[in-house]
Order: C-alpha cells, then structure tokens, then sequence
C-alpha cells in the first residue's frame, strides 16, 4: 500500500513531494511521544529513500499539544518541546544520513484555544435534591459541541463578581433541545444566582469553528480584548442572517 | 418543588397556564410508552385540580415518535398510535372526571424527517485490508453530527447507478478533520466506487439543523423535489457568508 501510494505520488506530473507529515492525535502532554514521532518519520524517510531516492525537504510531527482546559491539566513547556523536536530530528538525521529538513510545527491549538473564554449568562438554576443541580446558561452545545460531542472537559468562573465557594459540584447546561446539551458536570463555581455571568476558559479551538444554528440560535459574537480595549471582530448573527440563505418557492410550479 | 413550581404559576400576572406537556424521549416505537405518558399526565392533572382547582385545557404527551433510519426499524402506525392517545386520554379524563382537554401533538421529526435524503460524491476509497474499508464522501459531521454526537445510525445506497452487492460491510466517512467524523459504520452498499453518488434517507431533521461550517465548509443547499421538478429551497452557502459577520479591526486601537 505505502509502495503503491508513492508510486503514484512519484509519478503524478503536477504533485511536487516536498516531505512528511504525521498527525498522533489530540492533546498530547508527552514529550516522548513527539520524539517517537520524529523518530519515526526520520527511519521511514531513510527507507524511502534508499528505495526511491526521495530526500524529504520538509518534516511536520503534526500538532496535537494538549493545552489546559481544567485547573488539573497539565501545561506543555514549549521550549521543552522545541528541544525535543529539534534535537530528535537532528540526532535522527544525523542517525540516517539525511540532510536536515525544514521543521514543520502545528500548534494551532494551543495558540488559538487558550486565547478565547466564552461568556455566558446564568438563567433559572434547577435544584434536584440528592440528584445534581443544574446551571442554566444561554448558550449551549450550539456554541460549544465539544463536551457533547466527545466529552471534553471545561471549567468555569463567575466572572462579574467575586464568590463564596460552596463545595458543592454543579452541573452547567445548555438551552438547546437535548438531553446531551451539558456543558461542564460537576463543576464547583461557588454560590452563583441567576443573572450572573460565568466564563469558561479556552474555548477558542473547536468551540465556534463547530458553531451551529441549531434550535435557529444565533452563533454568538467575538470580542477581541487588549490593553482595555474591546473590539467586536466577529458581529452576533441576526436573525436576516439564517434566513439569507431560504429561497421562498413562490413562484415556482411547487407552490399550490 | 411542584408545589412551589405551580404555586408561582398560579401567581405570576401575565402567565396563563393552559394544561401540560410531557416529553418522554425520542426515537420511541412503543406505544405503551404513550399511553402510560397520557395515564400520567391526566393522573397529575387530576391531582393539581384537587389541590389547587386547576382544570387544564392544553395537554401534550409530547413527541419522540421514532422513524426508521435503517432497514431494520420498525415503522409506527400513526393511525394505531392515535388510536392509543385518544382512547388513553377519554379513558383518563372519565376516570378522573376532568373534561377533555385539546390533544396537541408532536410528530416533528416524522414528518420532516423521513422528507429529506442527503446526496453525497464519493471521493477516495481506503482499504485498509483485514481491519475496514473508508468510502470517504464530500460532507459529514459538519452537515450532520448524529452519527458523531450520539451514535445515531443510517442506512445509505448508490444513487446514480444501479451497483451489485459486495456482501462487505464498508465504513463512509465525512471529509472533516475529526477521527470521530464517520457517517455510517458497517454498511452494505454495494460495488460503490470514486465519483458514485451515495443518498443517505431520513436525513428532515436534526441534521441541517444542526449543522456547523467547521473547517469552514459551506453548508448544502437543499432542493425540493415533487412530481419530477426539483427547486432550491435553501441556496449553497458561499464564502462571502462565512466572512459576512468578521468585522477587520483594520481602524482600532487593536491594529499595529
């Protein structure tokens, strides 16, 4: 299959293979598996190219640096990282014989993620004795899938005034129509009340790239925050917005 | 909490409580279900009308109609189940001698639902020998999340040509940059091949309504189809709609 594939990457006029790329997966906190990474793609592009004579240019591990989420996570050391990277892909070329490629890096999440904390305010707070209590927000899985959708794991603040810790664990909702629209379980935000508002840390990858309409919902707006200073970047949809799209079959032979 | 819960009811101006709804869940094919959510609701409805005189002229036993996805489900006989409600209610109101309210119902995705089939292009096929075959396709978890969000199950067939049976069991899946982005796991669709056109039935509800531009992809149009005309309904999203909400912050204090 491998062979297969480069044949016809080799032979494709137009395709012009600059290197290799290899994604691990997501949220990553071991170094050592960065480095294997490396490793292993130096060995595979040895044995290319003592096969084919393909020499990579480039070399990307991918991204997949877990970035912090919970108080509990751990942080990457980016520079602990980089020693990794670059001293395994210099021992592993200098192991093969290879001259050394450009090193690609991908840690569009960890750029991106921790640099958003979605708002959201606190609506009816439900009370199910010896059950859960749930936090009502409005906002939800239309704006956030990703603890709906692979349960990932955020935490939260109330942001417009300071709280007493209560101990107790609550859980956060959505206002969508689904019994799976949770945002954060069991989660200890202190004595919140309806009317608060509460922040959700790094939220910034794969919350409003995942953004829907559903239950027709407005996908919220972006507030760029610096020095003091804020600017909408990205305007609150409208509902004109969801309908820009709807063609009324009025005219057509499918009205009646 | 019911007490306190229909206590404010009764007491807050401007709320007119006209009977009640129940939502049961979804994807629900047995009709004993609703007959005992109707025993319930007029059972409680009897209950509040002793306590607190309140006579409800709304009830909803709510949807959660099931519809078939794959060949397998079974279909609901809609005229058995409102057999079922009727009778349930008249027997319940008699019973506890409350006049008969107005029975709304709820049969959302079984009518939207089944109304819609969603046309995909194959693109590459993976073989991967002894573990699965990927039929990969232009669409997935941005134009319906089901299959990734909560395991919902489809059926699929070639639509441009009629293909032999394989007797394998094929995986489809979408073109985002998810390892969760499956369409449909362990399907028979036949000798399918690049460039073939698979529908996916049943595809009304939950799915454009849930749908995201993650990776931003434009979502599909959606084209109505009665007595051999088709008409677009909803036109293709275009990239001018994905940067339509970005405001540059070219003029703040934001800009270098």
């Amino acid at each position: 299959m491998r062979q297969r594939l480069l044949s016809t990457v080799f032979l494709t006029p137009g395709l012009d293979l600059v290197g290799y790329h290899a994604h691990i997966g997501s949220q990553v906190f071991d170094l050592d598996a960065f480095e294997l990474t490396i490793k292993t793609l130096t060995s595979f592009a040895s044995s290319v190219r003592d096969k084919h004579g393909f020499v990579p240019r480039v070399l990307s591990p991918g991204g997949g640096v877990g970035i912090s989420y919970e108080a509990t996570d751990p942080e990457v050391d980016f520079s602990a990282w980089a020693g990794v990277a670059a001293r395994t892909l210099i021992e592993g070329c200098e192991q093969h014989n290879l001259p050394l490629p450009e090193l690609v890096v991908e840690p569009g999440r960890s750029i991106v993620g921790p640099a958003a904390v979605a708002v959201y305010t606190v609506g009816a707070i439900k009370v199910i004795p010896n059950i859960r209590t749930y936090i009502s927000v409005d906002g939800g899985m239309a704006d956030n899938i990703r603890p709906s959708l692979y349960g990932a794991r955020y935490s939260a603040e109330v942001a417009n005034r300071r709280v007493q810790s209560t101990g107790e664990l609550v859980t956060v909702a959505g206002k969508y129509c689904e019994s799976g629209d949770i945002l954060i379980r069991d989660v200890d935000i202190g004595d919140v009340t309806s009317g608060d508002l509460i922040a959700i840390p790094a939220v910034g990858a794969y919350s409003l790239a995942m953004a829907s309409n559903y239950n027709l919902a407005l996908r919220p707006a972006v507030v760029m925050v610096r020095d003091g200073q804020a600017t909408v970047i990205r305007r609150r949809e409208r509902y004109e917005d969801l309908l820009a799209h709807e063609v009324l079959p009025v005219k057509s032979g499918l009205s009646s």
